[in-house]
C-alpha cells in the first residue's frame, strides 16, 4: 500500500508505449527535432497562446530555471513559508540565481495571505539598497498541503505582484491535479489569472521524467536557451521527453489520469472520516489528504505495511493535535488501485 | 544515413525494455530503491573497487559536478583546447564551480601534450594569488577527434596532476568506445592509470538519459548528494536511469553496444580510404571518422542525403586542408547498420 | 546632533596621523609590505594565539568570506532573525557561499535562544538530503539591537555548534564597544568560548574603511587568499589597510573610542528614563540605545536636527508599543560629544 | 629604487589632506553624503554628459561590477590575452558574473586584433547554444604591456562590437596616463569613441584606494546599486572615497600626477636607449617602461636594491630575446622622483 508519494509511481503505460514508439530511428539532438518542436507547438494549444516552452527534467530545475529568468541582484522571492521551493529544493533555487533569497510568507492552509504579500511589499523602499529588491511571487497549486487556489485568489496575488511590477511564478509540479479539480483550463489557472511564469510536472502525474518552463510571453524568455544549456538541463535526446509529453497531453491522458488520483484520494478520504484514531486534518482539495491520527495507529498502519508518511505541524495548525497524535500525509497517483484504497481503509477499520 | 552524431539514435532495445519492466510498480523516490542502490553496487563489481557513484542527466551535468567535487576558489582546470568541456557546455562548468576557468592546453589529435602541461603546473607560484590556483586536469577518452589515450599516455598525465596534488578527470561520455578499442578493463582505463573522477556516459552508447560520475575514492564523494540536489540533478524516480543502466551494464550490453559502432566505423573507415576527394584526416580509434573533404563532395553527400557535421579546424591541424577543402565529422552508433554504411560508402564511391 | 548610526563619523584623529605618516614611501602591495605584516602579528598578541588575518574593505565583505570559508553545498547559516546578516547585506552573504541560506532564529533581545538553535540542529537528517545542511552558526556582537551575549551564553550557542559539528562565527562590526562593556578579553570573547571565525570591525569606531577576518584556527584559512583576492577585497595598497589598524590598536586606541562611545550612550540613557512621552525600550549595554517614543515626540526632535532611526519592531517586542508610540534608535561612536549628548538631552527635557 | 609597480607608492600630498579635512563631523552613510553626491555630479562635467557613476574598492572590484551590469547566461567577454581581467584577477570577473568566461584575443603590443575580433564575432552563430554567447568586449587603456589604443583604433573596436550588439568595457586602471599621453579628453577617449562602460582608477595614480565605474547610459546602471551592495563593495563611510576623488580631480591634479609618471619613465627610456646590456622592448607611451635585458644585468640591478619585475614573455614578442636576456618592466608613478631616475640611470650606466 503504497501512498507516501505520487513520485514512487512509475510511468503511465501510454508513455512507455510512446517512449517506445519513438526509441528506434534518428532524429536530431537538443530539442531540434520534429517530434520536440510538435510537442512544443502543443503547449500553444494547450494555452491558448503562444507560449514559450522549455522541457527540462526536474521540478527543482524547472523552478529554479523560472526564476533565474526573472533573477535581480539582491532579489528576494515571495512564497509560501512551507513552500517546495524553500522546503524541500536544497538551496537549488538560490544557487541557480546566485543567491536570490526565498522569502517566506505565512498563510493559511499552505497558501499566501494576500494581506500579508500586500504588507511586505509596501514595506520595501527601493532606495534602501541594503534590504534587497523583490523579485518575483511564486506560489504553488495545488500547495504543499494538498489545497488549492481559486482563480480569485490566484488573481488577487497576481494583482498584487503586478502593482508592485513584479512577475508571477506558479510552481505545478501537481499541476494537473489542481486543474481537473477546479474544472477549469489550463489558460485560466495560469495567465488569464495573471501567472507569467509555469513549472508544469508531468513527473508526479504519469511521466519518468517530463517536466516544462512555459513563458506566457516569450519576449521574457529570450535568455532560457543559454539558461537552460548552462544549468545542464539541455539532454541530447530530448525526444524522451517530447516522447513523454506526447503521450501525456494525447487525448486528455494527463486530465484522466490526474482525475484518476483525485478520485482515489477522494475515496481514501471518504473511508477515513470520523474514525476515533484519524481525522482530516483538512479538506482535501486534490490527491493529497493530511490526516491527524493516533501514533500508535500510525505505527500499527506502518507495520502493516502501508508507506505513507508523517509530517512537519504547519505554522496554522500548530496548537491543534490532540495529545499523543502526529500529522501523516498519503498520497495517490495514477497508479493508485482501488483495490489498494480498500485495503487501507479495511486496515484502518480493523 | 545519420552519421551526424551518436546522440541521434534512440535507445536500444534491452534499454527500453527494461524501463518497461520497471514501469509499474511503486518504489521508493530519490535514489532509494532497491534498483537504484544495486546498479550503485554494480558499479562496484564493473571497476573492482568500491566507489561513490551518482547518477545524473547530462553529460554536461556530470562533468559540472565532478569538477564541483574539487573546485578551489580562484581555480583552474587543465583541459585540451578541443575538449567538449570548453568547446560545447556554454559555461555550464564555469557555472556549476561559480566561475572556475577552464585553461586551455594543446596538443595533437585532441591529446593534452604532457610537456605542456608540466610547464604549466611548474609556472604555478602559489604565493601570486592573482593568477589563481590549478584545481583539476581533466582529459576526455575517447576525445572530441575521435582519438585515445593509451594507458600509458593517461598514466604519464595523471602522474603529473599528482605531483601537483591535483585530482585527474575523464569525461567519459564516450567511455564504452574507447574501452572497447583499448581492450582494457574499466579499472584499468580509470583508477590503475591515476583517474580520481569519471563522467561514465551511457546516453551516447544506447540509453535515453544515463549519466554517472563515478569517484574512485568515496570519501572525496562526501558532498555529492548535496551537490547534486543543488544542481537540480536528483530525479525523483530516479529508476528510471538505474532500470537503463541496468540493462546497459547487464550481461556486457554495453561493450556489445560500443564494440558494433566502432566496428561500423571502421567498415567506413574502410570504404573511404584512398578516395580522390576524401582522405581519413587522421586515423579512426573508435566510432568517430574525421575526412578531409573536396566542399564540393560534401555538398553531394548532403543533397542526397547524408546527415554529417563540418568540424573547425584543430590547431595542430592548421594549414593542411588542400585547396577547397573543407574537414568533416562522421560518427557512428550503436544504431548504425551495415547497410547504412554500405549505402554511403556506394554513394562515395558512385 | 546626529545618532543615526556610528558610520556617519569619519576618522579618529590617531588614525588619520598614521594614514598620513604611512603615505609616503614605497612600499610592496597586496598585503605584502612589513607594515601589514606586522599588523598580521598584531592580531596574534591581541588574541593570544596565532590567527589567521586577512584585511577587507567592508564589514559585509568581512562576514561574506568568513561564511566561504565554511560554505557547503546546500548549506543553510543559523543567525538571528534580526542580524544584519539577514536584514542589511542585500543579499551579499547567499551570494558570495553561491546560494547558501541564511536560516532565522528567534530569541529576546537580538540573541539566538539556545533553546531554539538546540530544536534546529536536533532536526536536522543528514540523509534527507532535500532540506539542506547546517554549514555554521553566526552570532553578532553586540547585536543589531544593541545587547550583548554574555560569555557564558556565547560558550553555550557554541557548544551547541560544536556538537553539531559546525563552526561559529562572530559577526563583530562593534566588537570594542562589546569588549569594553563586558570588561573581558578579546580571547575571551572569542575562541575560548568557542567562536571559530570573527569579523573583527574597525570602522564603526574610529577607522575610515578597516575590517578584519580573523580565523582562530589558521588550518580553517588556506583557501582564504584565494577567496579574498576572487571577492576583489585584495586591496593594492593594502597598508592603507594596515596604518589605520595600526594606529587602532597601538596604546588600546580602540578601547578607549569604544569606552566613548560607551560612555556616551550611557549619559544619554541617564537622560532618557523615565520621561513622559519616551522610555528605554531595553537597557542598552554598548553605544546603541533603543526607546519607544511618542511620534509626536520623534518628529519634535526630528525637526529639530536630531538625526535617529525609526527601527523596526523586533518579534519579542511587538505588541508593546503604546498607541501613537514608535520605536527608535540612538546610537553614539567614538566621535560623538558630551556637549552634544546635553544638547539632545536638553531639546527631550524642553 | 622603486619601479615594481604604481601601486607600490602611497597617496599624493592632497589626497591626503582631503582626507584629512574630511575627516572630522559626521555625514549620512552609504553614498549619500553631500561630498559623496557632489563628487558624482563632477563625473558629468568630467565626462561632459549624464553619467551614472559608482564608487568602490579595487580595480578588480570595477572590472567585476562592469562586467556583472552586461552579464548574460553562457556568456563570454572578448579581452586580450595578456589583459589584467585574464592574468591578474584569480577568477574574479567569472566568480562576479557567475561564470562568464574570459575569451582571449590576440594582437601586438597588448592590444586587440580589430580582424581577431571580427572573425570571432562572425563566427558565432546565436542558434549554435552550446558555444556560448559574446557578451562584451573589454579593452585596457593604458595596456598590461603599456602602450595605448589610439581614438581611432578604440573607435574601430567599438564599431565591430556595436554591430554585434555588444557593449564596450574599458578597464581604465592607468586612464590618466593613457589620456595624457594621448593628449585627449575623458569623453574623446570614451563614450565619443564607443565606450559604454569604465572603469575609472584613481589608485595607481596617487589615490589609496579609489575606484569608480562609470556608465555613459545611466539607462544602463539601474542594477548597479544592487550589484555593488551584493559584491560588498558599498563602504559605509563613502566619504573616504568621494574626499580621495574631491583632491584627485580637483584642479586637474589626475593630469598633473599622471603627466609626471609620463615624464618620469621619458626620463628613464632615454636613460636606457641603446645600451649594450639593455634595450627598450617596445616604445614606452604611458609611464611602463619594458626592456630586454641580460638576466646578469638584472641581477646587478637587483642587487642594488633595484625593484622590478621580470615579465611573462607576450605571444607577439616569443623569440625574439637574445640568449641569456629577460623582459623586464620599470613602472613610475607620481611618487617617482628625479632623483631616483638619475640613480637608477648612473646604475646603469656605471
Amino acid at each position: 500500500m503504497f501512498f507516501a508519494s505520487d513520485n514512487w509511481s512509475g510511468a503511465a503505460d501510454e508513455v512507455m508505449q510512446s517512449l517506445t514508439r519513438h526509441a528506434s530511428g534518428f532524429a536530431p539532438a537538443y530539442g531540434t527535432s520534429d517530434l520536440d518542436l510538435s510537442l512544443e507547438r502543443r503547449f500553444n494549444e494547450l494555452f491558448e497562446r503562444e507560449v514559450a516552452v522549455f522541457f527540462v527534467g526536474t521540478g527543482t530545475a524547472a523552478n529554479s530555471l523560472a526564476l533565474s529568468a526573472v533573477n535581480r541582484p539582491g532579489g528576494f522571492v515571495l512564497c509560501h513559508r512551507e513552500s517546495h521551493l524553500i522546503q524541500d529544493e536544497a538551496g537549488a533555487p538560490e544557487f541557480f540565481t546566485s543567491g536570490a533569497r526565498l522569502s517566506p510568507l505565512d498563510g493559511p492552509l499552505g497558501k499566501i495571505n494576500p494581506a500579508e504579500l500586500a504588507r511586505v511589499l509596501d514595506r520595501f523602499d527601493p532606495t534602501f539598497v541594503h534590504r534587497g529588491q523583490p523579485m518575483a511571487v511564486s506560489l504553488t497549486q495545488s500547495t504543499e498541503v494538498g489545497s488549492l487556489y481559486s482563480l480569485d485568489e490566484i488573481a488577487e496575488l497576481a494583482s498584487l505582484a503586478k502593482n508592485a511590477g513584479l512577475p508571477v511564478h506558479m510552481d505545478g509540479a501537481r499541476f494537473a491535479n489542481a486543474l481537473v479539480s477546479l474544472g477549469v483550463s489550463p489558460a485560466d489557472m495560469t495567465w488569464k489569472a495573471g501567472v507569467d511564469v509555469l513549472s508544469f510536472g508531468g513527473t508526479k502525474n504519469g511521466c519518468w521524467c517530463a517536466e516544462a518552463v512555459v513563458f506566457f510571453d516569450p519576449a521574457r524568455a529570450k535568455q532560457l536557451p543559454y539558461i537552460r544549456k548552462r544549468a545542464a538541463q539541455l539532454f541530447s535526446k530530448t525526444r524522451f521527453i517530447a516522447a513523454q509529453f506526447h503521450a501525456y497531453l494525447d487525448d486528455d491522458l494527463w486530465l484522466r489520469l490526474a482525475t484518476h488520483a483525485n478520485t482515489m484520494a477522494a475515496h481514501l478520504e471518504a473511508g477515513i472520516v470520523d474514525r476515533p484514531n484519524m481525522q482530516l486534518a483538512w479538506p482535501r482539495q486534490a490527491n493529497e489528504l493530511f490526516v491527524q491520527m493516533a501514533k500508535s495507529e500510525a505505527k500499527r498502519l506502518s507495520d502493516a505495511g502501508v508507506k505513507f508518511y508523517a509530517w512537519p505541524i504547519p505554522a496554522d495548525y500548530e496548537g491543534r493535535l490532540p495529545d499523543g497524535y502526529g500529522l501523516y500525509r498519503f498520497v495517490t497517483s495514477f497508479a493508485t488501485t482501488q483495490a489498494e484504497i480498500d485495503q487501507l481503509v479495511g486496515l484502518i477499520e480493523s
